[in-house]
């Protein structure tokens, strides 16, 4: 018997009811308060995929992330809102001690044979197994969950902040840890595995955090299921840090160059 | 006294009891089938946004079209999922005859005083009073609500089909037509102004249409009306066309440089 992967425990939802279940925060994704989101993330979007009516592969994933997750269990509820004939919308909540900690919306679809296009192009940077891993010393519980190899735009912990604003821009190579095949819920997870973008740009000063993400999926599962656990391509910017909120936009590339999943956030900062 | 502007009028809700109200489709914003999707999204906005509960300026916006709007009435009933200190959270959903027709989740904000950093740079254009407006003819309502100054990427209504697929890419002058001072319901309404890229990269084929769309506010209310009913500067790509669904990601420019807001949304589409 083997044990499943720290990424499957932390996402298990045991049913309480009709499209409701019960979860329970994983050390293993720890993050400064509560959970990473992007197992929040991924916890949220599993409970729609395992549901027996969902109708295919995810499209659009979006999390709010409304209040602070603490340590400990949470349920989870979700509405099928509605279904089309190739599309089907869901909304989910996450409950903790009574206060909504967590909503989402995802949209699923059974994709077609259709006219592909792919205009976009990979960035360059060097195969993963010549870029080092990145050394995290003891940090926190998520970020040992992932090997960063950084191209570019490495975060600067426990460095003096600049003083000048440095570029938001990272490149980045990314794998589970332990080695997991990539799917639909560590994709999601991953979407959200970029250090906050004001910490690279500015250091680590006051409070700060997401407050809702948004991933689109672009590759159905059999392209995910080819990747197998080889490090994905990850780049990471942000265009905008005013009056309390800032953007992130990333991407990620399969090793084949497929583009698997853009995605989008905003978070809060205070100085 | 004054006739309210169509965008007023389009987005008009009357009250029928606890943060429920009934709205009704405007020919002015007639889209192929039903209304068009960003006076859709502007009305769920400002469902939110007048409550009297709303802390603040919008954040995020994400509008789920989850099913087709029919000519005439539709029921919208909005919920305060959580509320912090600086940062709010709602969900909206509008139904027409018992369906869901449309759901969206909805980040308010009291802006603080921070830091700020602008990275993001306008993309060069020249002025807005040098650019044709596109003669539109008598297209569709919605076309018609627009001044489009396009300086890279017209659609080609009309057109034979390109042979080989044309760049995603549209640089863009909009305006309200009639004029209108900016604010988050036309900017929300903006953001869905791009046509189907699709349409620009293969022409007009199958069916097509948004399914999801999330726009980011990086501006105050003060500094959208500073842009007056000036034009804004937009510009919208696609990465991905493959198996039914494409990507859009877009942003808005204020007369003045300033980066207004961002968006992306995800269409279906068939051959």
């Amino acid at each position: 018997m083997t044990t499943p992967h720290p990424l499957d425990q932390a996402t298990t939802l045991v049913s309480t009811g009709e499209r409701q279940a019960t979860g329970r925060t994983h050390p293993a994704y720890a993050n400064m308060a509560g959970p990473f989101g992007g197992a929040t993330a991924a916890t949220l979007l599993r409970a729609v995929l395992e549901d027996p009516a969902c109708i295919g592969d995810p499209i659009a994933l979006t999390v709010n992330f409304t209040g602070a997750i603490a340590d400990g269990e949470f349920e989870v509820s979700w509405i099928e809102k509605r279904t089309g004939r190739t599309v089907q919308h869901w909304t989910v909540d996450l409950v903790q001690n009574g206060k909504v900690a967590a909503t989402a919306s995802v949209v699923c679809a059974r994709r077609t044979e259709t006219w592909e296009h792919r205009p976009a192009v990979m960035p360059d940077a060097p195969p993963a197994a010549e870029v080092a891993p990145l050394d995290l010393g003891a940090r926190l519980g998520w970020l040992q969950r992932y090997v960063f190899r950084f191209v570019e735009g490495d975060p600067r912990f426990g460095e003096a902040a600049p003083e000048t604003p440095l570029s938001a821009r990272t490149l980045c190579w990314l794998s589970d840890l332990p080695e997991r095949t990539l799917d639909f819920l560590s994709l999601a997870a991953l979407s959200d595995a970029f250090i906050v973008r004001i910490i690279q740009v500015r250091g680590v000063r006051g409070p700060m955090g997401t407050i809702t993400l948004t991933t689109y999926f672009h590759a159905d599962a059999e392209t995910l299921a080819a990747n197998g656990a080889r490090p994905i391509l990850g780049v990471a910017d942000s265009r905008v840090f005013n009056r309390g909120f800032a953007d992130q936009e990333a991407s990620l590339w399969s090793q084949d160059g497929v583009l698997l999943a853009t995605s989008v956030q905003a978070s809060f900062y205070r100085d």
